[in-house]
């Protein structure tokens, strides 16, 4: 490798037109392949292309062709081991169709979300995948400029009520409730659910609940939406100091659960609904000398290698992180292609694996 | 949104010259902002394209400056979670500067990465973040073009003899000896290494192994080094029958550590170095119902959030993936702004954190 730092570009089509004595839109036509051009020309053209060692570049493509052939990925974190997981589908079938990615994370939030749009449509990518920062209820104006544009987007992971575009995402209610209710079937009625939304003061009641859910993430709304929906269904009455109402992170997991945990009626049983949620509830458990499942079973989500190598193998809800990754490139890369079927939203299947972290309700 | 594929992009620099009767250099250096253009024309220009709500783009930009301000980023697998941690700090420390990232997996393929290289190169990205998928000693003549178009590389995470690049990696030799020799001051002396280098037939001693690893990956070649670094301190015979040589996956990890603790003479630790050798290491003990640390002591690699709320907590050597990342990113962009300092190699330290899964040997 030289470190030199003077670049030895391939010719430009100035150049080429140059040497073959014509202009650049004709040298552009021709090694486009697009527009007529009289076949003398071309000839000449070719030529002087070859003479100078002329290679197209995918800039001078972009140009003609409009296309830039590079999507664009909009996930909250790309070092969290569920969008790095999903990212890795999206870039496989992506590259399967000969297509790019540019990555941004906006870690939640709206205002960096806006940025990084901003940012790809400027670089014209294809297409854009995103997983909102936003609660679902919420407009995003910051999506006017990628609808204006027709590019096409697909939503990943969540949903947004006013966005009416092609959506992939887990059947996150279900796979809770199921969660949930796997609990309950061992007994547990005092169960501590890790996230609950970020509020200034607990939810007073259930109703409360829901309508604070209206300006949550989608997907954090759903799981707390399955939870309640276990209860109900069993008639166990909602305890809001059994819902953390903390940032997302896991040193505010470990104090919740903590909090949690010094209740007079404490929870015999925890459902964590993400990886930090549940490795900050198991936290809280060693700082308190907790064992699982003796004292607290547990449930997490994502199957992460070492949710199984765990003593004891934890019981969790995974999801199809490679296959939602997949299905949303596909879904894009088919609008990007011209598709016009009707806008559809795509719900995988999430699956709760049952392994040795639940047992029975001593209390 | 509205799902019609019909675009509607800004004007284009030819539509501009049209409406202000000059040519199409013309407008480019004047929207550009570059080269001469008289104050009159420019007026025009300026007129011309307000009228038409004419937006510069990155792909004009780019046709006129020569930068995309886009890194590319090779690395082996964008879903595992080293590798995602280093890809958060990169593109950390390229949005700060303006700059985006697209990122490619290898899955440890020279093909792949050669491809990888081809596109990026055809993209003419401003420079180039390599994890490279070849053994120390190989030759990469898929650089050249790299070279030839001076476009600015730094090796990331693992060395290369033939590139003479910036390189950002850490220090996994000391680290790895100071990893076992915390197992050998615990009195073991059978010490199991996960994952050795892939090879037909098990090294014969290790004067054979350290010619093996010339064709190893750096990293893993390296911590292996690190490992017969601490034995030979000790006096430690090496046998070969305690070194992996398969496939860097859990699945082979899982089976071949079943493979010691099958021998007469089994390790009375193991020191795993990637997160799914560890989990792997794991999974062979339990279903031999092997505990740790009782039967079995263990020391990983990497710190992820799982590992401190295991039990027993594993003791592990720590990365500073972020920061390595961010390095590698600064690294580049000082290149891409110019810098002729000479080639250098930045070594990150690694720690070792000392938990709860390594006991004194009990044989």
């Amino acid at each position: 490798m030289s470190t030199e730092r003077e670049r030895t570009p391939s010719p430009t089509i100035s150049e080429v037109a140059e040497a073959a004595g014509v202009g650049r839109a004709t040298v552009a036509r021709t090694l486009g392949g697009y527009g007529s051009v009289s076949p003398k020309t071309r000839d000449r053209i070719l030529a002087a292309a070859k003479e100078l060692g002329y290679r197209p570049n995918s800039i001078a493509r972009s140009m003609t062709t409009g296309e830039t052939r590079t999507l664009g990925v909009v996930l909250a974190d790309v070092g969290n081991p569920f969008f790095a997981g999903v990212l890795r589908g999206i870039s496989d079938a992506a590259r399967e169709a000969g297509y790019d990615v540019i990555v941004l994370s906006t870690d939640e939030s709206v205002e960096q979300e806006a940025a990084a749009i901003e940012v790809l449509v400027d670089k014209q990518v294809d297409g854009i995948a995103l997983a909102p920062a936003a609660g679902r209820r919420e407009t995003l104006p910051h999506l006017d400029v990628v609808a204006k544009r027709g590019i096409p987007l697909v939503l990943l992971d969540r949903l947004v009520d006013t966005v009416a575009a092609d959506a992939v995402v887990i059947n996150n209610r279900e796979a809770s409730r199921e969660a949930v209710e796997a609990l309950i079937a061992q007994g547990h009625r005092r169960i501590g659910f890790v996230w609950g939304p970020v509020t200034n003061e607990p939810a007073a009641d259930a109703d409360d609940l829901r309508r604070i859910l209206d300006h949550a993430l989608w997907s954090d709304g759903e799981r707390l939406l399955g939870y309640l929906d276990a209860l109900e269904r069993a008639g166990i009455p909602f305890d809001t100091s059994l819902v953390t109402h903390v940032l997302k992170n896991e040193q505010q997991a470990t104090r919740a659960v903590l909090g949690m945990l010094a209740l007079s009626d404490a929870p015999t049983a925890i459902f964590a609904t993400e990886t930090d949620a549940l490795t900050g509830a198991l936290r809280a458990m060693r700082q308190r000398g907790l064992l699982c499942p003796e004292d607290i079973s547990l449930i997490g989500f994502d199957d992460s290698s070492w949710a199984s190598v765990m003593t004891p193998p934890m019981s969790v809800v995974a999801q199809p992180m490679h296959r939602l990754g997949v299905l949303t490139a596909e879904c894009l890369l088919a609008r990007v292609a011209g598709s016009d079927a009707p806008v559809a939203t795509h719900v995988l299947e999430a699956s709760f694996i049952a392994r040795d972290s639940v047992a029975p309700a001593a209390r």
